[in-house]
């Protein structure tokens, strides 16, 4: 049995209401102890989902008046028992609140720990779970596009058809193990090396999504850098522009870098600043470089800015040098392109991936852009059009149970023993297990809920 | 007509859920057109007050999963028909939702709008919204007692009851005016002597009680000052210690002012720090002066700490000269009074209110926390216990009731016309409503309302 939880889960600081949430068992008893309803019936006399107004109560002395509604077990987002009182949002006053709730036999909620307890009780899965986190923290649209409620249907309807797939496959398995020599009318080997070859196809799909949603849910660690005057912060200035959802400055851990959260036509840039770069003196230029360094480390993507309207000098050639070994990750960018071209095109294509052409100062870095897309996004990737995967936990048990499909395929094929093959393909739904939460270990479980904050 | 609000009323930020407020006519349409219960029945065919889970839908597309209610007018927190939505509680997301209600036809809401309608609806008095305006910002025990929903009925009950002696006796009044003659069992004059005089008595029984009330509830600006080393910031600290709820710093209007709040004993003192106070090199020291001299021009109440057990030098008895003028107003603080007594104590009593004695470093402060509260609270005080004034509005309101209430007395005892004694009833009467709010001019509703937050 879980003891009653209770905690504000509206965000701290002042408004004009706080919500606070209680679940357990013996929610509605304690609400009678600490909500006593204006009509002067008890708040257990009125229908559960009731609104009821009345007063919140510590020892026998109302302390602040509001509305209480009770939600009966399995019907509430815990899948327990569970009340919300909303009350005067101050600071002091919805801390009393929370205080009386208490008094009155409640312990307080851990972080995540309401949504812990609704994925307990199968009212969410693990994937659920992590979307609810994403959607709690998103900066863009396509962030909230791929964790809202309509993207977890579909996550769950794709696992949920391939675990299908593999029972059937299963059932079909086990009969011809307990009873081999009798037909059973049960699937042939062509039919299970076909539903087998249809399961890994779909499971390949799905974690194939990760490209897209790492890149829209997790977000690239990106740099932006460039010798002094090629135009670094018009760039910066452009893609910040039009498509961001919030710009966040976030204090690395260095003081002098900050990232900064981009959205590019979907992919979340978070973009580190090399202000460093910048010289002011011969000390400063060196740690400056160090630290363009330190952060090119660190990036999946490196965004290198030409001066498309000079000629590369000994410093950039020496620059071009260092980006080489980074070839993959790197685009290079060159900028003032509406003035004629000196820079040597063909040099910067042997040290990066991409080159594109970009006049920032008039604000076209549409090439960038589609660019940047490109690289992590399908053509007409829609977000939230269908399941996506966003992290890579969820990959990873993805890739898991495609192993073990390959295996179960090749144990089949091979002519073995038919329980090798159903030994794979129990380890492949135990895999997706994992993703969804039926199957997972309690270390899994703790590490998702401890990123949510109190209250959810 | 009041045309449809809505506004997110949980705090800024990230929270677990965010609730949102809508209010006016036509609010259970516009429900229909934004939420979408998953039973798939429309949001109006529940009854009111019924808590439904469902999507909340953009266009045609559902954003976000919640839980919507809607309260029939009158039974409503504006009276109003209103509906709340609770949502998931990331800063985008919430905003989001807050879009869908807008575009279902919403128009954002003002600050207060939400209580400035339960006002206008007569679900509050002025009295009230002034006390809720406080229970939001109170940061002390003392200022949500006063402010609570007890504190507000027995305001309520008080001026309700000497409104209905004014009226008893104006409608006696206008008999005996409209008919001279007969005798219709109406007030004797001493009858009416006696109810006016009861209601003078208790309006100005209510009046004293916002010595307290601007104690407890608009708090007391004070400064905290003497020379280096007589031992300040264990003064400051011993009262700060233990009966303090919320320590907040407010920057100032100059960078090394801060305001601290403090309770003591129920006092809410607004400390200003005089930081600069301290000796590092002669120009700081003026500065410090100019400082501390412009601290104690804002101050109510001014507590000057000396050090007990060195006798009073030139500069102290410079320092005595400047507070003379403040005599009223100033606390003199003997500290280090565990030591041999040195300073001139009878210089002291002549330029302070009155002298405490304390031990800051034992914390032993005692008689300065007696000394402060006996400046403001009546012995036995207890906040929230009686009907507190909490605001200078209110007590002008009342001193005007009362000069009327007193030109009613004088003109009836010189036996003057009896419609100049009702007529200045009417006036109280209007001072009365004046003080809750049934007589006010649109000017202090919108000053009153201006000072809650948006959501509110």
């Amino acid at each position: 049995m879980n003891g009653i939880i209770a905690a504000i889960s509206t965000p701290p600081g002042k408004g004009g209401v706080a919500l606070i949430r209680i679940s357990g068992e013996g929610t509605a008893e304690l609400l009678d102890r600490v909500f006593r309803p204006r009509s002067g019936r008890p708040m257990s006399s009125y229908p559960p989902r009731h609104a009821v107004w009345g007063d919140i109560i510590e020892g026998e002395r109302p302390i602040d008046d509001g509305i209480a509604t009770f939600f009966s077990a399995p019907a509430s987002y815990t899948g327990e028992d569970m009340a919300e009182i909303t009350c005067h949002g101050g600071a002091l006053i919805s801390a009393k609140v929370l205080g009386a709730v208490y008094a009155a036999g409640a312990t307080p909620a851990e972080a995540g720990e309401f949504t812990r307890r609704a994925f307990l009780s199968g009212k969410l899965t693990l994937t659920d779970a992590e979307s609810v986190s994403l959607l709690l923290e998103a900066k863009t649209d396509a962030q909230l596009a791929v964790s809202a409620c309509a993207a977890r249907e579909k996550m769950r309807e794709r696992t949920g058809h391939i675990s299908e797939m593999l029972l059937s496959l299963l059932s079909s398995l086990y009969v011809s193990i307990d009873y081999p020599d009798e037909d059973l009318g049960e699937l042939t080997s062509d039919q299970i090396l076909a539903i087998l070859e249809q399961a890994k196809a779909e499971t390949e799909a799905l974690a194939a999504t990760y490209r897209a949603g790492h890149a829209v849910a997790e977000g690239i660690p990106a740099v932006l850098c460039g010798r002094p005057n090629v135009g670094k912060s018009s760039v910066y200035n452009c893609l910040a522009g039009d498509d961001v959802a919030i710009v966040t400055d976030t204090a690395g851990t260095t003081r002098d870098v900050l990232e900064r959260t981009v959205s590019v036509e979907g992919v979340t840039l978070r973009l580190m600043d090399t202000a460093g770069l910048r010289k002011t003196d011969e000390q400063v230029e060196q740690i400056g470089i160090d630290r363009a360094r330190a952060a090119m480390d660190k990036a999946e993507l490196i965004l290198a800015v030409f001066d498309g309207s000079a000629p590369l000098g000994e410093e950039d050639l020496a620059w071009l040098e260092e980006l080489k070994p980074r070839k993959h990750q790197t685009l290079a960018i060159v900028n003032k392109s509406d003035r004629e071209t000196a820079v040597d095109v063909e040099r910067l294509k042997d040290a990066a991936r991409a080159v594109c052409f970009c006049t920032a100062k008039e604000g076209d870095v549409s090439s960038l852009r589609r660019s940047i897309a490109s690289l992590y996004l399908d053509e007409g990737f829609v977000p939230g059009e269908s399941a996506t995967v966003i992290s890579a936990r969820q990959k990873a048990s993805l890739d898991r149970a495609l192993t073990h499909m390959e295996a179960a395929t090749l144990a089949f094929c091979s002519g073995l023993a038919q329980d090798a093959a159903s030994t794979d393909i129990e380890m492949a739904l135990s895999a997706l297990g994992e993703l969804d939460g039926r199957q997972v270990s309690e270390a899994i479980v703790g590490e998702i809920f401890s990123r949510f904050c109190v209250g959810k």
